[in-house]
């Protein structure tokens, strides 16, 4: 059976002093494996996006449409779910063949990458190579409940750019007791958190200690930044997804999201964020 | 020179029955080349990544992490503007080559594909190729005023999702009379828009006179989603980017931005949204 498009959570809600345990109801993300195949040529995977299942037809004819592939009205023959026996029940509903007519209107290149709901997850054809990378622990960071509470206006502070456009994500790099080391902007989510993790590569310095807050909204592709550069909390303004928080407990990454006012929602690893006795 | 965080553009702001033109500030949107080279191999491009400029070297370095590339801290050896003297002074700033000490500590993958602000934008590999596609006009559809404006209701009455997750996109087409067609949500706003549009070619609904709607900001991608399909109107509730005010103008599509309550800023062709005379 495919995911629905909504996903349930036991989260903890850390509102004012108290603390609760409750159900949680988290935007679906899954990866959609897209294979062309036309007479002659046989299916041949092309792109992996992160999507929200629902409407996964609809969704491989607009992309072909939008790439050029196929122009002509009636260009696409089927639209199917995988039945490759290879493939687990889930991968089936994951992966979705486009069949055409003929050769299609633009010719394909060789192959494309993972195409994530904020990109940055990229290189990877198949499903497969999705799971392949190995990685480090991350750090172990705790951080006060208060610090985490202050983290979205320590991030807002520092956004120069957003105050002049409304158009900008914010990530920011700060010490377990809410010391900002630095704060970047992009249009997209995944490179101002490239561009804050970049920073510490550049200057040689350590992300030990430190957590990352993001403007926005926590997909796959900020965990798996996260993961890569070994920090070990992200702290979110707006909603996460389900694959955001798979792979932050996967990994042991506190995962905060709803961060406004007195109130967060944590999705992973509550204990690290350290509350008063 | 390399162009600033954010965007000066002539606009039309309609506010209740009054119509002013002013400037507006729009948060840069521009494609980063990254190429990869290490003694013995030449600089190669690996991915274009649609970001705001600024922090650019930060950008690569940290994408370099993230991918698994430069996992040692010594790995990179050197960040730089390329040189190329084929390639414009613009595109120059647009072009950032890593440079390694040794291999890199992940082998990349022959190709990624373009990785946009929320993706979508896909399979060009160069700064090159983004710009070689051939496409017919857009519909030239003409929208009441007060239809522009109710867009954004009518399309969060058609997310059914959202209510739940607060975590999703929605896109959304309708007629000029604001008869709505088809709403689809999804993490991804490029999916969201995919869906739709995908909708249309499944059911073999004609675009023409409908305008789409979509949730969030407007980036490049989301215009030329609209290019391809050939439609003339795009309604966005927040923020567009820069690239997508400049492909919009190319392609003649109306763009409005920042549609709430009596308000729109109106970014391109801001004739075609029709106002009481």
């Amino acid at each position: 059976m495919t995911k629905g498009p909504a996903t349930r959570f036991k989260v903890e809600v850390l509102d004012g002093e108290r603390t609760s345990r409750r159900e949680d109801v988290v935007t679906t993300e899954e990866p959609l494996e897209l294979r062309l195949e036309w007479p002659g040529r046989p299916p041949e995977p092309l792109v992996v996006t992160m999507r929200t299942p629902g409407s996964d037809f609809e969704l491989a004819a607009g992309f072909c449409l939008a790439e050029g592939f196929a122009v002509r009205p009636d260009a696409i023959r089927t639209v199917a779910y995988c039945t490759d026996v290879a493939l687990t029940r889930e991968q089936q509903f994951n992966t979705v063949t486009v069949t055409f007519d003929g050769p299609p209107d633009r010719e394909p290149p060789q192959r494309y990458g993972v195409t994530s709901a904020a990109c940055g997850v990229c290189g990877q054809q198949s499903l497969d190579e999705l799971a392949e990378r190995e990685y480090d622990p991350v750090d172990p960071v705790e951080v006060p409940v208060d610090v985490v509470r202050r983290l979205p206006d320590l991030l807002r502070e520092g956004q120069t750019t957003f105050n002049r456009t409304g158009g900008l994500h914010a990530a920011g790099l700060f010490t377990a007791d809410g010391r900002k080391i630095v704060v970047k902007e992009d249009v997209g989510r995944h490179n101002a958190v490239d561009k804050v993790i970049g920073w510490t590569v550049l200057n040689h310095h350590s992300r030990k200690g430190l957590v990352l807050a993001v403007s926005g909204r926590a997909g796959y592709e900020i965990v798996q930044k996260a993961v890569a550069a070994g920090i070990g909390m992200i702290v979110a303004v707006s909603a996460p997804s389900s694959l955001a928080v798979d792979l932050a407990r996967q990994f042991n990454i506190t995962l905060a999201g709803f961060t406004r006012g007195d109130r967060c929602v944590v999705y992973s690893a509550p204990e690290r964020i350290l509350r008063p006795i």
